[in-house]
């Protein structure tokens, strides 16, 4: 049937990247199924573009088709983004291919890369050239760069160097026209305009597809220390949090709390991970001092802030990391707790932010509501208290099954956390984003006007709706 | 005639903010006359309101009325963006009347105030509670902090600091329909959509009007140094600020360049500031150093630099100062400059940036065009290099009337600048903003499709076109 629409357009973006280049059957998991492995969906193809006027082809293909399109990078998400929908007619939009280092430039303190590109190559680019590229997350391995500023990806050093927005300069974007903006700007102050550069960021493909990003480098740190200690009570660490701000001043790279039964399991699952301190205290903290002087002048500074925060009674007991090993293995606690929580069984994550100030009455009366609401639950509550970010998770109790927990409570333990969150002014999606998954529920918990004004941008730059639809922002009112 | 429209409107005005708050006659010139004095425009009334309600419904009333608004801070902005136009048919609302600091919270280190508030003011209560607001910049005396965000205002620390927009953690803001976006967050991290809060920032009054904010506070550093170097070229500059940035980290809070030129007119107009090493080197680079650890530390650390800097050639001579008057000198002779320039006569400004690798060989070339199009010409060049933006401006030769040669020369100077900073991938306006002043030169010198973007944007979000028209974007295509 060479007249069906769906065979011309599957014919047209063939002839566009090309016949290696276009997957509509065979195994295609790795491009329907989301990292979780909750939901799988179904592409009416995959098509890899090879640089940016393939990519433009492609959307002008679909658009004048109306068929619509799921861009992805490395779909590691957490919230169903870049996964098509079941319904098998969407296709997927794979950068993969597009992985080119486009520049460094060393005086400008920039790199210039393609969406494509893993997040670690990047990284090692960077340290290649005798620089820093800050952005560092779990799925580092896999994500790519295009993805990281669509969802506007966080991470360990959010507190120092902010979210993947913050370290980016410039934009390539295809806009839902197939049309291209050249904004790889390598500039640090431009005022001609609207802020259209953080509109595509954090996006999740809505609004334009990011093909190239010119990012920010670093000095390197000439030293880099970990201390990891413990604190009698969330409100002290939040006092911690102060001084080493204080003390540190930008320094300070990482402040990660860690709860006692998050601690706990991984002790029980990762027995030989031999946690410090963890028995005798309700939280510990991992502190992060990146100097740019030396390793002494570190260890100098850090011990000096210590000593104030045992005067102040903020730390109770504290270990500083003798070596880079002893330091990955503080890190590598901190970093097994999913996976511990994994181990133990079936739980509800919640990827939540409040101000700093308001933690530790937010955990406070939330562990009391919970607690209350549905007995046995068990709270494990990690995070970036840094940057007021908690992964407030909660395990099923420990006898009964926890599927039959998920099933009967996981609605009502949503509602009761994200009603918590906004009573404290704090935001339902942290660092994760909308996708999929969230999408109704900003409906409950964001401000209407601004949803209001969500649509109208939408609308406005993606009036087929073909970009990624069903994410971000729900189908017209 | 009370059914005249116009007549039914200001009633309305008068009702919603009283008596005393909306301005028809007497001497508007404040609200009517731009800064620099070269335009002067027409209101149909000034209405100040005293409250976000009070804005949402003056922005009602007007929106239902088809009569245009252009609001107000300080009205201190350098390109004609918050003053009507002369038709006698817009009505200026000014945020001077919401000046309330609604609440300092020191664990979460933010502020939160109103639009009104005069960037001083806010400086000096985040000292109060012991905390640095780093926005800082010549009109700080009478500007107003929603004006900042409304501009994305730069100023001499946004190399550690950012531009007002990454000082901004949250905005209320009434919207074109007269509805309140209460984004009044104090969080770090939100991913729950798109970013409007950097949308609203920069847009200056086109997209919303910006009532409250929650911005960041920071530290106070422990001791502020101020270097004075002869570099013998801007590519040993450019050279130092690496060498700046590796050494000093995050320390390094300004990095000003000075051409020998323009010191020299400050040294003719204004003798008494005696300016060091400015006769022997082509040009001058201050340096600021913020240390958080104490002053000793802060000159050890600067020597060190100074040191290494000298060995490898790109600082020539160096003046540390000896303590905070001697630092305030020798900033106030870089404040000098534009001083100077008027005391010397009429000259043409350029707010622009082009990357920092690109600007040697960008002043080298656009000297050399310029010198050979327009004999006589003198460039006075100077700016905060460590962002990429150079005040690049061009003053009348020294005899003949420089008020013929501004007529003459001024739109061929101008093309020529931009071209020459489109050429090296540069901004036209860096940190001032568009306003009407630019609106037109933007369908030049920026990429046809984000000014298409700009435009949807516009229009989705005031479908009447009555938020200040006619600055940023031009009225629809």
């Amino acid at each position: 049937m060479p007249s069906d629409p769906t065979h011309v357009l599957l014919n047209r973006l063939r002839d566009i990247v090309g016949d290696a280049h276009l997957f509509t059957e065979g195994d295609l998991s790795a491009y329907e199924q989301d990292w979780r492995k909750r939901t799988r969906g179904k592409a009416l193809a995959v098509v890899r573009p090879g640089n940016t006027q393939e990519v433009a082809a492609v959307v002008q293909a679909c658009a004048e088709a109306h068929v619509s399109l799921v861009p992805q990078g490395g779909n590691t998400g957490l919230v169903v983004g870049s996964i098509p929908s079941d319904a098998g007619d969407q296709v997927v939009l794979s950068l993969l291919r597009m992985r080119a280092v486009r520049s460094t430039d060393a005086d400008n303190l920039t790199l210039t890369v393609e969406a494509g590109c893993v997040l670690q190559h990047v990284q090692q680019v960077a340290e290649q050239a005798g620089f820093l590229f800050p952005l560092s997350l779990g799925a580092e391995g896999s994500c790519t760069i295009g993805g990281n500023l669509a969802t506007n990806a966080g991470g360990t050093q959010v507190l120092r160097y902010g979210n993947a927005r913050e370290l980016c300069l410039g934009l390539e974007v295809v806009t839902a026209q197939g049309e291209i903006w050249h904004g790889l700007s390598g500039l640090r102050k431009d005022n001609t305009g609207y802020d259209l550069r953080n509109l595509m960021i954090g996006s999740e493909g809505t609004l334009g597809i990011i093909t190239a990003a010119t990012i920010k480098l670093f000095p390197m740190p000439a030293a880099s220390l970990t201390a990891w200690v413990a604190v009698p009570s969330i409100a002290h660490a939040v006092k911690l949090l102060g001084l080493a701000f204080q003390h540190l001043g930008a320094g300070l790279t990482g402040f990660e709390m860690m709860g006692q039964f998050a601690l706990s399991l991984v002790d029980k699952h990762y027995a030989q991970l031999r946690i410090p301190l963890w028995k005798e205290t309700p939280y510990c903290v991992l502190i992060e001092n990146a100097d740019n002087e030396s390793e002494s002048h570190a260890r100098e500074r850090f011990e000096k802030l210590l000593e104030l925060a045992m005067t102040d009674g903020c730390v109770t007991d504290a270990v500083i990391a003798e070596n880079l090993s002893q330091a990955r293995q503080l890190w590598h606690i901190r970093e097994s707790i999913t996976l511990a929580q994994a181990e133990e069984g079936l739980n509800i994550k919640h990827d939540i932010s409040v101000p700093i100030s308001a933690i530790p009455e937010f955990v406070e009366t939330t562990d009391a509501l919970l607690t209350r609401e549905i007995p046995g639950v068990r709270l494990v509550n990690f995070g970036h208290l840094g940057d007021g970010n908690l992964h407030y998770n909660v395990q099923a109790p420990e006898h009964g099954d926890p599927k039959v927990f998920l099933r009967e409570h996981e609605t009502q333990v949503n509602r009761l956390v994200y009603q918590a969150v906004k009573k404290f002014g704090g935001s339902i999606s942290a660092e994760h984003g909308v996708g999929s998954m969230k999408v109704n529920e900003l409906t409950h918990y964001k401000d209407p006007v601004a949803l209001t004004l969500m649509q109208h941008v939408k609308r406005a730059l993606d009036p087929l709706g073909t970009l990624n639809p069903g994410r971000v922002v729900r189908d017209s009112a």
